[in-house]
């Protein structure tokens, strides 16, 4: 049994919203730790891991450790009706999560819990060579420039630079941006990374990146990525394998 | 023959957007008491009723009792056109309606009439245990809400409150509220009602009910349910069929 | 080899967006007046004239005339990605077109150059007996009110008059506009002048018209129109010819 209370619930529908942009499905494992999830998108490229501390929340009263499988695109479609000033109330309630909106008006959903296969999601161990501080925002529009050309991106990092390119039928777009601008706030590498990734993955990723937030990109040549943000006082992290074109 | 003005064509503009929201076409009674319109919609489940008074109208003239019958899809894309600032001039003009529209320019249209079998239009005749009014904008919110589970709602009165509730194979939703908060306005009830509705069709009447306004809805258990708002000094009013699941 | 810097990079977007609207592809023929391109489009029933003077760019350097075939569609996407404070520079580069965004990053495209036949890019030779100048938002306006009733509008010109009409199934629409109203500022015609036009390359042909530019359209009964506007100092020009009832 658990009871937890958030006083603004929208927090809540952007964390599900960031974990909802890459699987199905999931595990929330809820400690006294607070909540976490861990899972592979359908296509086995990619995985997100969250977390969001039990201090998050105004209430956070559990007995014991509980696991709950949830649909996510049902749970997102739920949250996708907040009302701006709503608190929000999730308990455990016969094989069904009980959501209670409490704002204007009280609204209770009973979402059904489902059965969730509870796979090896290891995250990938990798020796990162390079990180990247970069603002979301700008980041959004890099991979939509990228987009224009192609359906893959390629990331970079040399020296206190971080490039991307793309190429396609129609042209090329490089792209460069040093740290002293206010795109790229930081840039270390103990090696310079290079790999490629899919645009489509790496757009959904980012898409639930608060207005304002930076976003950090952990690399290897070759490797998969790492990419975390925060939402409040939630970590999300993803990770993409890079494409290896033949 | 008649001849009517309206100094702010929208008004009308507005007025034929509720009613197209349900009926294809219908049959406009031009007395010297205003104007009419009672139709079913195709289907048959559901119907409108509208009159707008002679005193709406800055030129009411009219030398005997008229009925025009009117393609409500044509109309309103050419209502769709008005500007902010115009007037509106109406006149009948040998089968055909004459449209003015009187602002930085003159546009004038000519709708062709159609012949429109008159039924019988007959309101269905429920004698009601229960009304409610409620702000017409969180009603809209309700609906959508429920919309995310199910094709139908479910409408109840209980002493002072009004509930709502709706489910799905994903999940379950109950509302309730209390005439104390801001949304609902007043419950007042003989007998306490109970009937299930079809979603689409509810959200169709409230979509044309001016933002602000109230929205009156009058129920008896597994009866039709009368719908009605006003738009200035115009009357709508829907009856719609409870949905009974077999 | 030339090279030209262009201090607001949404005004060379606009002028490709205006030209865009009509033609897939076009070359431009850049001299040390400036560059200019004429082009059919596909149905070869419309042309489009483009001139944007040297004067207009912070740069521009050329060492001989030169003409550049250009896919209308790719660069047109290349430069929707334009942010609000970016210069462009613009050179020649083994058969590529190198676009320089310079702003808070660094973004350089190269977009593949094609070839394009060169026509008989002749501008219809009409003696016009009417000119018309009418504001470009209401314009769009009128072709929008008609497009609710057919696919082709009227326009007449008589005394001080401009006169658009539109009749389809559902209805007639006529419109009237005198020079002493806001929307027309001039009309002037030697001759009265009447002709059909199709709706869809109208629209296309102001969809770019700068919000508070005038628009001159000169005619002469059943002869192609020729409807021109200025984007910032550059001149765009469209010929449409005249729809036959048969």
């Amino acid at each position: 049994m658990f009871e937890i209370k958030l006083d603004d619930a929208r927090y809540w529908r952007d964390c599900i919203s960031a974990i909802g942009a890459l699987v199905d499905e999931g595990l929330f494992n809820i400690t006294k730790e607070g909540i976490s999830l861990k899972a592979m998108d359908p296509s086995s490229i990619s995985m997100v891991s969250f977390f969001m501390p039990a201090k998050s929340f105004s209430k956070f009263t559990i007995d014991k450790n509980t696991s709950i499988g949830v649909n996510l695109e049902n749970l997102g479609k739920i949250l996708s009706r907040t009302r701006d000033d709503e608190a929000l109330v999730m308990k455990d309630a016969d094989s069904k999560l009980s959501m209670e909106f409490i704002g204007a008006a009280r609204r209770r959903y009973r979402l059904q819990l489902i059965d969730v296969k509870k796979g090896a999601e290891k995250e990938p161990n990798v020796e990162f060579d390079a990180q990247v501080e970069i603002s979301g925002d700008p980041l959004k529009d890099i991979l939509k420039d990228a987009s224009l050309l192609s359906s893959y991106i390629s990331f970079k990092t040399a020296k206190d630079q971080f490039a991307t390119s793309a190429h396609g039928d129609s042209g090329e777009l490089e792209e460069l941006h040093g740290k002293d601008g206010n795109i790229v706030k930081k840039v270390e590498a103990t090696k310079n990374a290079d790999a490629v990734f899919n645009l489509e993955f790496l757009e959904n990723m980012v898409k639930s990146c608060p207005v304002g937030n930076s976003v950090s990109i952990a690399m290897k040549s070759n490797e998969p990525l790492k990419l975390s943000y925060k939402i409040g006082d939630a970590d999300i992290s993803y990770f993409l394998a890079p494409y290896m074109e033949d």
